[in-house]
C-alpha cells in the first residue's frame, strides 16, 4: 500500500566495501548491471546479506536439478506463501531462464491442485498407506 | 496421533458403482493394484472424488512440463504447507518417478531457502523493482 | 509421533481453584462431564485459559450466525492451517451440532477449491477489480 | 505495488472460442455482464480456464449446504492465507448473496479465534482426545 | 492494490460511546492522541473491538517477557504470514519501544532461518528425538 | 503416523568425514555427546547439512539479541508453521536456555494474538496509517 521498505534502500553509491563486494558478485553472476530492491534492504546487515546471497547463488545452480526447475520451484512456494516481491521476482527470473507462458500456467495450475489436496489431506486425515513408507 | 481418519475409509468391496469406476481409473492409469487411502476418505462424495482424481489425473500428465517436474513442485507445495500424508505419498510418487536422493535433498534446498527468503522479503518489504515488472 | 504434550496436562484434581472455575463453567457450557485436553495444556497459564475459554465460549455462541456455520468455519480455518488437534476436535463439535457427511464433504470441497484459487491468484496476480471495491 | 499482473488480461474481444464460452457460462450463471479479471488471467491456459471455471461453479452452488455459508468459508480461508485479491472479490460476492456487515464482523471473529487457537494447540500439542476420535 | 479497507473506517466523531470508550482507553494506554486504521475497522463490531484491543493491552504488558520481545514477536509471525499491515505497524511499535536496525535485522535473519528449517523438517520428516520429549 | 523419515538416518558411524566433521562441530558448539535426527536426514546432502549448520550456529549466537529472545522466536515461526519436530525441539533448546513456564505460556498467548489479528488484519484490510511508514 505504502511504497516504502521497512527499511532504506541502500544503493551502490552509499554502500561500504563489504556490501559492495557482494552487490558485484550478484552482477557478475547473473551478468547485469543492477542490484535488484531484496538486496539494498538485506545489505543493513552485511553478514545476512553475503551469507543469503552466497546461499541462493549456489542453491540455484545447476546441480541434481536444471537452474530452471529450481526456478519454477522457488515460483511454487512463493505462490503458496502469497509473497508478492518474491512472485514478481522470481517469474522474472524464470522467464529470463526460459520459461514459456505454457510451462508458467501448468506449473502454477500444479500449484493450486497441491494446495487444494493437502487441505483434503488435513481436513480428512487419511492414514499414510504402508506402501508409501520410505524403504531402508 | 490418533492413526483414524475423519471419516471411515471405504474399500473397493464397498463402494459404490460410481466410486468403483473412479478407483479402476486410478489402477489403471497409474498401473498398480490398490488404492491409495486419500481417495477411500474423498470417496464418501463420489462427485468430489471423481472431479478430484481427473483433475488430478490431467494436470499431472505429460505437458509443457515433465511429469517428475510437477511431482517436484508438488513436493515443494505440501513441504511449505507441512502436509504429512502429502509429503509421504509424492515422495513416493516423485521416486517411482525417477526421482534420485541427489535431487530430493537438492529440491528442498530450494524450497527451504524460498520459504527464507520469502520472510525476509515479508519483514522488509521492498518494492518491486521496475525491472520485474510484466511487460504487455 | 511422540504423544506428550509439551507441558503436562492438568487434571482437574490437581487444579486450583482459578482452574477449576474455568473448567467447570466448560463443562456447564457444553454440558459434559470432562475437560478436553486442549484446556488442560492452557491451564498452565490460569489467565490465558480464562480468557481464551470466555472468548471462544463468546464467539461461538449464537449471534448474526449459526453456531454450526460457525464450526464450519473453524473446521475451514484448522484444515487449511494444517492443524491436527484442532481438526479432530472441531469435527467432532460440529458433529455433536448436527453436521452432517455430505454437509462435511462439501465443506471441505469448498475449503480445497480457495485453497486452489488463492495460489492462483497469488501466482497471477490479477489486479482488483472496480467493482469489488468496498463502498462508502 | 505494481498494479500489473504477471500475465496480461485477456479480454473478452481478444479471446478465442474456447475462452468465450467460459466467459459466456461465467456471465450467465452470475447474471452480470462483467468478467471479473481472475478469469482474464486464467485465460492464458484455455484448460485450466474451464476446468477452474466448472468446479468453482459446482463446489458454489446450492448443495448440503447453503450458498452464502460456502461464501464465508471462502473468505475464512482466503483471510487465513492473506490473498487479498481473493478477500475482495468473495467478500463482494458474499455481500451479493446477503451477508451483512454483523455476519461478516462475526465471520472474521471466528477465523481470528481460530487462527489463534491452532498456534496454542500447534505450541502446546495435547494429546487427541480419545472423545474426538472418529467412529468406524 | 486499492487502498479502500473492507468496511468504512469509524473515526472519533461518528463513532458510539461504546467505541469511543475503547478509543479513549488505547490513546491512553498508549500515550498517543490517534487511532490507527486497525481499531476503526474492527469498531464495527464493538464487542469484538473491546475484547481484541483489551486482550492485545492485557498479551503485550510487561510480565514473564519485556514488551519489546513481545513485539519482536509480533513481527516473526507477521513476517511469517506476510501480514503487510501487521508488518508495518509493529515494526513501527517496536522501533517505538527501542528496536534497534541491528536487532530487526537479527530477528527477520532468526525468522528466515526458522522458515527455512522448518520446511526441511517437513520434507524430510525426521523422528521426534527422545532427548526432546517433555518431561512430566 | 509412521515414525519413518523421508530418508534414512545417517548416524554417526556410517557417516563419512565431511559429515562427522559437521556432526563434531555441532557436539563441541552445544556441549553434547550427541546428534538430533534433523542433522541426521540432512547429512544425505553433506553441503547442505554444513551450510544449514553454520548457518543456524551464526544466526543464533549472541548478538543484537539474546540467544533466548531468538528461541523464542524460533518457537514462535514453528508454532505459526505448524512444524512439529521444530517445536519440540526448539522448546527444549529454550528450556535448556533458561526458558519458564511462564515464559512459554506468554510467548504462545503473543503468538496466538499475533495469528488471530493477522487475519482480521487480512480480512478487513485497513489502509496502512500514515504514522506507521518508516522514515528515510
Amino acid at each position: 500500500m505504502t511504497g516504502k521498505a521497512i527499511v532504506p534502500l541502500i544503493e551502490y553509491e552509499m554502500a561500504d566495501d563489504a556490501v559492495r563486494a557482494v552487490y558485484d558478485d550478484i552482477m557478475q553472476t547473473r551478468k547485469v548491471d543492477w542490484i535488484n530492491n531484496f538486496w539494498k534492504v538485506l545489505a543493513h546487515d552485511p553478514a545476512l546479506l553475503k551469507r543469503t546471497w552466497e546461499t541462493l547463488r549456489d542453491v540455484m545452480a545447476p546441480g541434481a536439478l536444471d537452474p530452471l526447475v529450481k526456478e519454477m520451484i522457488y515460483i511454487a512456494v512463493s505462490a503458496t506463501n502469497g509473497c508478492e516481491y518474491c512472485t514478481y521476482s522470481h517469474t522474472a527470473a524464470a522467464r529470463s531462464k526460459g520459461l514459456s507462458e505454457a510451462q508458467l500456467m501448468e506449473l502454477l495450475a500444479v500449484v493450486g491442485m497441491a494446495n487444494e489436496t493437502n487441505r483434503l489431506a488435513n481436513g480428512l486425515r487419511p492414514p499414510i498407506d504402508v506402501q508409501f513408507e520410505p524403504h531402508g
